[in-house]
């Protein structure tokens, strides 16, 4: 049975773990593992803990970088990270990031957090499967968070 | 026989995948391997993976960052994490990105997609002839997505 | 029984280590190691000879970048470096920096000082006890420095 | 017998390659191993696979970085990627890079070209002497594609 | 008996490593272990090298950015790998840059160069002694290349 980590902060200002362990749950069998930990950038550690100690398959990064300069600094050391932890354990890291500042009011952000939460879960589950599982999307313009746009007329 | 790995995405709105399948068996008895996963930030997992799970001899990550400021930094980002696939693994992994903003409209962004692809098809199966193949090529001012600009008057 | 690593610096302009060594003291029998270094570049490598050499199971690392373009760049480096210290030894560095710049005058600085390195030296002593510790606060909005904001109304 | 590597790119404008043969040639009997990529970004694992499959003791990573804000990007990353390099295999790699907008006209960048390519050999050739080959400049000013400025007159 | 690394540029407008080496002399009985580079970018794999092939306890990389753009990246890449070249040898690598446009004057340059030298030298022996030799001063306010700002008022 496949085992997925969950990796959230307490930072941000959505439950996006359990959002994302309700999706699992009604999507599959795997088993789950929470981790929680204060800011993104504390995330890449976790991601690697829940990988190479807690045995987990694939990890899910979730996290809100704030709207200031420095937040958005963070977002970036952070996302190198899971980058890093993704190459040291030959092991996928789907980071899920929703920035405080990408809609106009709350309302519309929790829409984002929601929508990019679910689709990300999803598209997590699919890579457990297997590197294939995805392919009839290449190229097709999927959007976490917004619509999809869809591919380019002529492409 | 070698093995080719072509990594994409969901995100990018062209199937530049497909493409560069048919210049591969155009143009070479490659074995070609695909993965495919959410955004370029993803890629440099599946590159690696590619070469030391799925034995490729090269890869190729094809991708379509956005157009936002964020998107520009999710490609920096995945940038440095080919280099570093690279570099781990000693093996090359041709980053064929073409970017959301590039052109003007999307039939010249289409001709960009088709360009770039088909020419670093073409530069993945030259590196894998050997490290000198294209030095015939050195200092002409070859270019991808565009046509050649050519060596300085003076060069 | 656990041992906490606190490094700093000499760059910064309140003496970060001693109020946190006061924190853990007060909530647990931990093991304090000290390391004091020049700036925040310095303290990656701090961070990581104490995991390694000192056996530290956690560290903090405490600075005060300048207010400077170049200061934000060496932060920017140290954080960098902090992530790759916690990749490379799987153990948790909480970093604790406080931007020279961040308040209006010395009074409120001093006040953003105490309030994060007090509640980030409570996130390691619950990180020390584990990966489900922060979980109550998940997606609940909390901040280091300042107030909590909380979560968003419809998270 | 010294071997010296030299990895250059299709992507660039000038023949930097046969011009830094021709100074080894003409100032050692070092054996040239050639290696061509397609751009900046391929060079640092071309420089590896020089120094790690090739066996060479220096390797220089001659390339032309565009004039767009990508290329830039593109630049930095190839430099990190070329100190990752080095590090990975404590031989050093002399990055000889020529930005195609750093002079007004073509003739003043061959120029550029020409002088930099043929001080950065030099410097090549006396780092494989040994480390202390170049103590007589340290501090000195000294430039590769323009005069040197000299020392500070306090200096 | 402790070796010291001092590795410098030929870049560099002033012999930090001459004034460094003599303030080892007057303070310590350490051996010195020189190493001349042409850039700063090319000073981390000689720190590393200096560290793992020449056994040095400590590095000073010294350098000089220039005052261009693409100065200020060299000069970022260069940090990043100095960092690394610590985090890979669990040794410390004392950076010691003096930026080209730091002062408004020759007089003024030389002077920077001379006091952050100076200094850092003395931390780089205090870090020899221990991890605690510095302690006394955490959270002073020290500066390099400055005076001493000292601690906050409320501090």
């Amino acid at each position: 049975m496949a085992r997925i980590g969950i990796a959230q902060t307490t930072f941000a200002r959505f439950d996006m773990g359990s959002l994302a362990e309700r999706i699992v749950r009604e999507n599959s069998g795997c088993t789950i593992i929470r981790y929680t930990v204060p800011g993104v950038k504390d995330l890449p550690v976790a991601a690697k803990k829940l990988i190479e100690e807690h045995h987990c398959d694939i990890v899910m990064a979730l996290g809100m970088p704030g709207s200031k300069p420095i937040d958005k600094q963070c977002a970036h050391e952070a996302s190198q990270g899971l980058i890093q932890a993704q190459l040291l354990t030959n092991t996928h890291v789907i980071e899920v990031f929703v920035h405080e500042d990408e809609a106009d009011n709350e309302k519309e952000l929790v829409g984002i957090f929601r929508d990019r939460t679910i689709k990300h879960t999803r598209n997590a589950l699919a890579l457990l499967i297997g590197k294939n599982e995805l392919d009839k999307y290449a190229g097709k313009g999927r959007r976490q968070g917004h619509e999809d746009v869809g591919p380019l007329l002529e492409g």
